[in-house]
């Protein structure tokens, strides 16, 4: 059987908490084989992350502190999708915010799930090139403390082999944008 | 100024749902700037995956349907770490509920934040060589439909660039194993 066939079926969906950026939502299921119980759940807009290219071919990533693990992460620039805003516009923002650069050519490298077992957030992945430093950058959220880290593609394939704390978005859009870094 | 030398100060933490997996928190934070908010987080006790080789040369992924997004995707083997558990005890546990495997040979990966933008879960990911089919698997949690696919590196390497369905710990995951696998 192909485990798709079967869906189990939604009893109830509370929404628990209605947060900033994102909602939680319990759900209380009833399974194929007749089992009951309750999921969790992190209900969210989408990210969308880029990974810019400069003319000399390095990458701009952040590195920035994130109270959930209390520590500093190296991360490709990215941001929640806000109302009203496409993927595209969630991030060429966001460059701006986090980077202080401005890209001219974006192109789509694809998108995936977050983290299937408990949020449906998809992260929409693009590459941006033709980069130009604002002089007058937009000022960024005021929780984000944010350094432009650059890096060329093989100093950032050995910094994650050697476990630099890089996080799951950034290694796979780093994966979706190899073919087209050589 | 490194963005990690001042940290958000921590006001209250409340837990605002204890799940079966996860607990939900709202932190109120103040930041270095003065200003005062509330961020939501995960509180997670980790997840351990792992990528099984087949002596020819196949990885043992499963496709299993999440309800969090309503539909199937292909992924490594994975679960919770539960209480009393190491990363390696879990994963060992899991490859023979969700495959019917057990390896001999198993050799750390890495690891990785999965959500860090609202969770603390580290996904520790494994390579699992010296597999056999059990004969009589254990029964996997009730709530998981998990059928087990097998795929050339090389064939995964295509699936996740042609777009299907892939979770990012399990691209990210692929990324640390892929000097192991030529």
């Amino acid at each position: 059987m192909h485990p798709g066939s079967t869906p189990p079926q939604l009893l109830q969906s509370r929404l628990f908490f209605r947060g900033r950026k994102f909602n939680y939502e319990v759900n209380r299921l009833k399974l194929p084989n007749g089992a009951e119980g309750e999921w969790e759940c992190v209900r969210h807009p989408g990210g969308a992350l880029v990974i810019p290219v400069t003319e000399d071919g390095q990458l701009v990533l952040v590195r920035q502190y994130r109270f959930t693990v209390k520590g500093c992460l190296l991360e490709f620039p990215a941001g929640t999708v806000e109302t009203f805003e496409s993927p595209l516009e969630t991030i060429q923002r966001e460059i701006e915010e986090e980077t202080g650069y401005r890209a001219a050519t974006w192109q789509k490298l694809g998108q995936f799930f977050l983290a299937p077992g408990y949020s449906d957030e998809i992260i929409y992945a693009f590459l941006a090139r033709d980069l130009v430093k604002l002089e007058n950058p937009p000022e960024g959220d005021e929780d984000e403390q944010i350094e432009t880290v650059l890096m060329r593609p093989e100093e950032l394939h050995k910094a994650i082999l050697d476990q630099e704390p890089v996080d799951a978005k950034s290694i796979a859009a780093f994966f979706l944008a190899l073919p087209h870094l050589s």
